[in-house]
């Protein structure tokens, strides 16, 4: 490829997105060639993507729908020309929602092809979807999840209960845009995981993949860990403790919604399975790292090889939950549960969780210099030094979570 | 802060160090101001800790009470000023204590604040106080543990009985001043961990917390676990086995002293607490990396956050306890398992402890390796070659420890 | 020593290794000493390990044997002189063995001494034999392990049930040998770990470790856990589960091969124990890695230094085990396990495997990320695209393992 071509490639993109800026129709209209299919990232917002097939699609279904909604801009800032002559550009999105207010930033890349002709004939995008969603706020009703805050418990409830509250992308994605929520809002000292219907979630929704072509399936797996990953990572980084009730079938990545949790209660008859061996996959959603952890090795590995099911009974027993309580029971049993600890030392809570998580990766040495740290930092709140004074005058301490 | 202060202020520091070495009364009292007030760090040995308001009560009470008992000089090693135009001196106090002959080296931390006319109005010191107690020897009766060594067996026995073992300042200071003796003590071939009174420990002494202002509560709980997880680390590195005898209730950091142990029995009606929640600390004494080992993450999370109790039977079910026996038999079935390891292959018992105690920060080729070294390291002991005569003869070794 | 001392060695050392590749009977009887003797790496096969005295019993044993079964040279590369005159050869065995005409490449280090005259008066070879022992195939039948390959199932079976299957070199290398040969052979899918006779097998064999003097103990113990350890860090990285099935006693570093499998079936009555501290060593097997992991570290203290023996019972009970099974039904239980899973999804199964393997050492983010990469790769593969279309269309998917 020589650097003339580079070069031409190059002029046609920055072309494009100066006519983007500008909404530019008739720049556009010449860039694009006839037989144009552009493809936008699955999980953007307001039906924005998948594919659209030719240049009017493109503008009317993509672009016109970005700037009715947002005030952004793609500003590119590498251009990397492939060896099948494509052209690889990355940059951010940077603006925001008009109705909102709220500001969007979100990565982007975009892989361009052009005809002989030097026009392009497609543009395939990839983008932080869940920043999207978020950025748009009440205006993009969560379709997958019911959250609300009340009483300083966020309460996030798998709402797709026609599915068994089955794992899609945008579920995947709406898990992101949820956990963001939680982490930004100072309200927050604890959180409820739960789901409506028969089963907490089966987990991936195999409807759903078995819609991709086989060439694609391993990307699209890796386009929903991703969001679905960074939500759980998110969530293991909160001060608020996170209480999880688990019923019906537990299955597969879904089993992440409770391994987020430092408390899980279960319904009578909820099982476990990790799914994956059946089919043919290693796993997702954190069951690798916990398992191991809350039910030992040997246990772990039978459930992931012979994907053995781990009843409520077992779960109990090999130290997983909490506790096993009457389906009746579960949902007000754990939200009382959440409304005690919100009612808790969030910052020694936080640092609990902290001490907790990253225990396994320390040495006694280092742990012990890591809980001198935790008890400076937490016995400079108001909530410790105000607990010294209950205990002595035989109260209970009243924890502000600061 | 100009470099003419700095100059002025390193210079009376300077005098005050010559002036104490020489025991000058004369120069030292026109270096301090009229309305000097001095504090010792708190542990400090004979009564010297603490507030000295006073220039009189300051030579009287500290400084002519050390020159009493120790041989002893602060040396200065570096003068920093404080954007507060105070003055920050760390260096070294070296010498000897002059009725045991035991060596003193201990680093200090000394703040000094000036008046305008240059004169020294306060010195706030702070200095690894365990070692003035160890260097005081017999001296220095150690006033909350019981110290004793036969039969190869050292016996730390919490002895603050009317406050149910409270860990104070000094209870903190005199744990490290013990793992201090044990580990030099090359006789000592098993420790014996036990309290007398109705409990072990009910962990920090929350009536002593109580004393201290709420801006300096921070300060006081890292004074006190910094010897608290010194001595656990000390221990944790010994080839002696650790055997603890729990019973009552043993709560807060003072279930550190359960965790040191390799072996723990504890009488029937235990409980472990780990009591932060209910005052709003994150937890000191190894609890966050010890706890989620022996009953895994989800029971240790309850544990923290819950505040949840320990039962004697949840923690010998959950693998944190070895034994539950009755409580008047509860110190002499410890101690005859202390005698039985102390006869045990004690280099061999120093590396299978090392090897446990490192396992969890190795990935199992390191590990695999760290056991070759150890079977070679113990393969040439005394103890080894002559366990093989013995097990070809059909007799039962005698270990010696080498 | 001087430089031409060194010269003068290394001169005899490199014209020994001329006269070797030239079979030159002649020059090498010039080059030994009379009072020659030699000793070879204890586990060569063929009978040729261990001490050759005179120049004749050296040729006769090893060398010319050598060059009978082996087309094959020895390659030195490095030649030190220790500070005791000796010198150390490091090199490379390079060549076929003749019937199996499989290559052979073993490092070997050779230490050679020599006499005022300048000749040489010992040679001590060390040399990884597990490779001479894998050159020669169906030439060198093992002698202490069954190993046969049959429905993509692996099965290593110890076979010295007179010894209660005690652990020798010849065993230790045999591990590594069979090791070896499972993760080269591509149509393995499953491998099941088994012993012949009234145990699994009792650990190392004391009656042998008898016949080595005390000076070198510590040496055999390395020689042994060296291929021993080898072994079994191989089996940890096969993408094919494994399968033990424990009876009788299994004690020391034969517990290894329990820990080597995903799932463990015992039969009633198995009993699991350390040993180490009855022989004063502080233990091999990979024990101090596995076993804090499957049943709590102060389980494992206990084992380690009190040498309680842990029952099938415990062993379940604990999560060490899988299943408690009828003595008589253990084998074909067992067999029938590994055979289930030589139908599953391999690839995922060994991502899954590795996942659980390096869990311990990552922090949650990395596992998460280690998990997107893992379900890519399984998701790319044929197994899984055609276990989607099995679900949809309800049908149980036909793995092939790739």
């Amino acid at each position: 490829m020589s650097v003339e071509t580079h070069s031409d490639a190059t002029s046609s993109a920055k072309a494009l997105y100066a006519a983007l800026a500008a909404g530019d129709k008739d720049a556009i209209d010449a860039l694009l060639s006839e037989e144009f299919v552009g493809h936008a990232a699955e999980g953007l917002p307001l039906g924005m993507g998948g594919e659209h097939r030719g240049r009017e699609a493109m503008q009317r279904n993509l672009w016109w729908k970005i700037g009715k909604h947002f005030k952004v801009e793609a500003q590119p800032a590498d251009f990397r020309l492939l060896d099948d002559g494509r052209l690889l550009v990355a940059g951010h999105y940077r603006g925001v929602a008009r109705r909102s207010g709220r500001r969007l930033d979100a990565e982007f890349t975009h892989v361009l092809a052009f005809n002989a002709e030097g026009r392009i004939t497609s543009l395939r995008q990839l983008t932080d979807t869940a920043a999207w969603i978020e950025a748009l706020g009440a205006d993009a009703p969560l379709q997958r999840i019911e959250y609300s805050v009340a009483d300083g418990v966020a309460t996030m409830c798998l709402n797709r209960p026609d599915a068994r509250n089955a794992i899609d992308l945008q579920m995947a994605q709406e898990t992101l845009v949820v956990a963001r929520r939680i982490a930004a809002d100072p309200t927050v000292r604890a959180v409820l995981i739960c789901g409506n219907g028969p089963s907490l979630t089966v987990g991936g929704d195999i409807a759903f993949f078995r819609e991709t072509p086989p060439a694609e399936y391993a990307d699209l797996l890796v386009r929903m860990t991703t969001p679905f990953h960074e939500a759980f990572r998110i969530l293991s980084r909160l001060d608020a403790p996170i209480v999880t009730a688990a019923h019906g079938s537990v299955a597969g990545g879904g089993i992440g919604y409770a391994y987020a949790a430092d408390i899980v209660l279960a319904a009578e008859g909820t099982k476990f399975v990790t799914a994956f061996a059946a089919i043919g996959l290693s796993g997702d959603g954190g069951g690798t790292w916990h398992l191991p952890r809350l039910i030992g090795p040997a246990r772990a590995a039978r459930a992931y090889l012979q994907n053995r099911p781990i009843t409520a009974e077992q779960a109990l027993e090999w130290g997983m939950i909490s506790e096993i309580v009457p389906p009746a029971e579960l949902r007000e049993r754990a939200a009382a549960l959440a409304r005690s600890l919100a009612q808790g030392p969030t910052r020694a809570f936080g640092r609990m969780r902290a001490l907790l998580r990253d225990s396994a990766n320390n040495d006694l040495s280092q742990q012990l210099l890591a809980e001198s740290e935790g008890i400076k930092a937490t016995g400079d709140t108001v909530d410790a030094t105000d607990a010294v004074a209950s205990f002595i005058a035989r109260q209970t301490p009243q924890f502000e979570g600061r």
